[in-house]
């Protein structure tokens, strides 16, 4: 149907909703339309896993949800557990006719299982709409899936000419308020957050979210060290690839160029978030250190850009790294 | 009249062709519409400086000019030469009826002595609209005679992370196809390029413009070396400020990181064109080198994005020196 795209689009939007809060389960969105096309339930993944985006949304439909769609963005999951009846069950008990999925489930214990439950019980299915878009909206639960580690974020403020700081260190304030307010939002969508030994002994940052409401959301405090030292409170993180032990699929690190480096060299960076104030600072800190990059060539064809937006005064780029598959 | 805006910002556009090749005399436009608002005639200030904009749309319009409007983006010069009459004397011999001025001319010689004239033979004139696009279009005759010295703009050609080059200064390529072409049209632009004695003596850089039908557009060529020396057919110049001295309103500097932060340490740079490949290089050679900014606070409130636009896979911004008054 014509409309699928636009609900379906919204469904997505709904699942954004739980990302960094529901780790190890997916952030998933759904919307119920009743018999007549309208909005009976809407639902996404709840902090901490659950109840499940079609367990919400059904709730709210009740009996409305007979002879209607179900709008998913993720393959409904076809496992049931002692915590409940699994999400393809509970749609085939609703009475749904029709289910719209954007995306299968990596899930080798779903991965067509919940599809092919639906169709069995009758219900019209469409599986592959939208499916970048669903990608994006669930990075951390599908790179956990496919590379057994969190979706990981690089934050880089700096001046047109890439420093982050004088050579003296002084990096207050490179950034304007509508950038770091940006930031903050950006640190409540991440269950983790890392920073290198040496921002921490130098800055001893706090990390956490400053923002009204938003408190709650500071995410667990990570530091690379090599000896595994952490203040009270902190997890260590000995070597880059050691963050697939983490708890959560979404990492944020927030600085020094050693640290940026040392996840770069590693290929384990999957997205840029390049604040960028219009100021030049000559000889300052560079962004980065050496990331092992001896030919030119090699540098190209590995990030595209996704976002951008004007925060006055400052810019922000968001690039995504182009992976194969 | 409500198309005024239309006509004038269509004239501004106009006087961009003769940019980078008119001095010392502005770059103008001049649209002539007759008495029942036809385009009668179209100028721009021709290669040289002479014809004058009025005198060519004038010429074109004859006597549809009469009962007309003129569209100017600089008021009419009022001292005649020995090469003809003044354009606030053309015009007034035209028998238009009403001119409309961007800008009124700096130059002592004019400075509203133009518009006196057309007032005093009974032609109503309006002045002062869309002056912020008029002085953008002609910086390079504002700059000289505001600063006695050419309008200059810096390029820099980067990765995200603000490099110009790896470590052993490769640097072919950071920017695609799209962004170099674009860089030659900026070239053609210019009266004058000038790169430091380090790139010269590294690149020996050729800083023509190699686009099909611009080739005859090539800037003259300018080093910036203490010792005044300079290859055949170059300009040396032996300290920033000596630019003054150069023949042209705009100078292009392109290269590399110490001439750079020369002229950003004296302020005189005008106008930036950072073009930027999405690639990340590391332990790279940076774009600038020490400006002598001591405090960040110093660093900010001195540019303003003024352009921006994809050059796939490349980005090009373009910042301007804000300056007061």
């Amino acid at each position: 149907m014509a409309g699928d795209t636009v609900l379906l689009s919204a469904t997505i939007a709904l699942s954004a909703r739980g990302r960094g809060r529901t780790a190890p389960n997916p952030n998933v969105g759904c919307i119920v339309l009743d018999a007549a096309g309208r909005v009976a339930g809407r639902g996404w993944t709840q902090p901490g896993g659950r109840p499940h985006a079609e367990a919400m949304a059904l709730a709210q439909a009740g009996d409305r949800a007979r002879g209607g769609t179900a709008y998913v963005s993720l393959e409904p999951c076809a496992h049931d557990s002692v915590r409940g009846p699994c999400c393809a069950s509970l749609l085939v008990g609703s009475g749904v006719a029709r289910v719209v999925v954007a995306l299968t489930d990596p899930d080798p214990r779903t991965n067509g299982e919940g599809v092919a439950r639906l169709r069995a019980a009758g219900i019209a299915v469409t599986v592959g709409m939208l499916e970048a878009q669903a990608r994006a909206a669930m990075a951390g639960f599908l790179t956990r899936q496919r590379s057994r580690r969190p979706f990981v974020t690089l934050k880089l403020a700096t001046s047109l000419d890439g420093c982050i700081a004088l050579p003296d260190g002084s990096s207050q304030w490179i950034t304007g308020e509508a950038a770091r307010a940006h930031a903050h939002v950006e640190r409540a969508r991440h269950e983790l957050i890392l920073i290198g030994r040496g921002t921490l002994a130098h800055d001893r940052p706090r990390l956490d979210v400053r923002l009204p409401g938003l408190a709650d959301r500071s995410p667990v405090r990570c530091v690379l060290s090599r000896s595994g030292a952490a203040p009270e409170g902190w997890l260590a993180v000995e070597r880059p690839s050691d963050i697939a032990s983490l708890p959560g699929d979404h990492l944020l690190i927030e600085g020094g160029a050693q640290t940026a480096a040392a996840f770069l060299t590693e290929d384990l960076v999957d997205r840029l978030l390049l604040y960028r104030a219009p100021i030049l600072i000559g000889r300052g800190m560079a962004s980065l250190a050496d990331i092992g990059l001896i030919d030119l060539a090699d540098a190209h064809e590995r990030w595209r850009l996704t976002d951008e937006r004007t925060l006055a005064p400052d810019r922000l780029e968001v690039y995504e790294r182009m992976r194969a598959g």
